[in-house]
């Protein structure tokens, strides 16, 4: 803990990054444990898929353990257009992102993704609260629209 | 101001869902300064339909006015769960939303989608920095699905 509020944000600003950072890294080595290991007992999750909400972290672990299965051997995480904004014991990012292939660099699942995650100090350590992945759609077809390059 | 911390929040609590009335009000006048009168002037917006992103108020203004033609004479705002989350000068909010035809209560448009809003208290007022709306797709059909109530 600093008194420098500028150092205080800096610090904070490290380990949220660090927390999507261990994130990828969880991602890439499937490891369930580790991967929900940064959530609140309760997260609520509206992921790309249905259904519309998942609510609670064994839910959200759920939704990973069903997905591997689907998934390449080897996959990475790339993330584009990172922003995060935190005040207090509360803070919020969001980006473009996508998994791949980590041996041919292609789309492993549904291409990029819209990805808002908000983050909560709880007993002194940052814990995801909320986390919303989406594709848009097109009205005229119904249907996803994904872009290679968003 | 105050320096009871319990007391602020609960006024910040007032504020954001001032906001949350404000727009659904100015929505329903189809008010355009009004509804954005709350918006950060660089906001960024992931919405429900393409493109995959709009940065700044002017676009966000923009897609509701392209979208006002598609909707029927009298328009309401309905929310449900609605989760408010606030610390320092960031608040988070979630909800599942829809706009609904006011003479007969039906969709007026996509109908229920998942709405991510994050504000950011910028010189004493509360402005909405980010909002993420959409929709899960099934991933067999690759379409938008939705839920009369999910």
């Amino acid at each position: 803990m600093t008194s420098n509020p500028v150092a205080a944000r800096t610090n904070d600003e490290t380990q949220i990054r660090q927390l999507m950072e261990d994130w990828r890294s969880a991602l890439a080595t499937r490891d369930l444990d580790k991967l929900i290991q940064h959530y609140s007992p309760d997260v609520l999750f509206f992921d790309v898929i249905p259904p519309y909400q998942h609510r609670g972290v064994e839910a959200y672990r759920r939704t990973w353990e069903q997905m591997f299965p689907h998934l390449p051997p080897r996959i990475s995480v790339q993330q584009r257009d990172v922003e995060i904004t935190i005040s207090g014991d509360l803070a919020v990012s969001h980006c473009i992102t996508r998994l791949v292939n980590a041996d041919t660099n292609e789309n492993a699942a549904a291409g990029w993704v819209r990805a808002t995650v908000c983050y909560q100090r709880q007993q002194g350590s940052w814990r995801v609260i909320h986390e919303h992945v989406s594709v848009p759609f097109d009205p005229m077809t119904g249907k996803a629209t994904f872009t290679p390059e968003p």
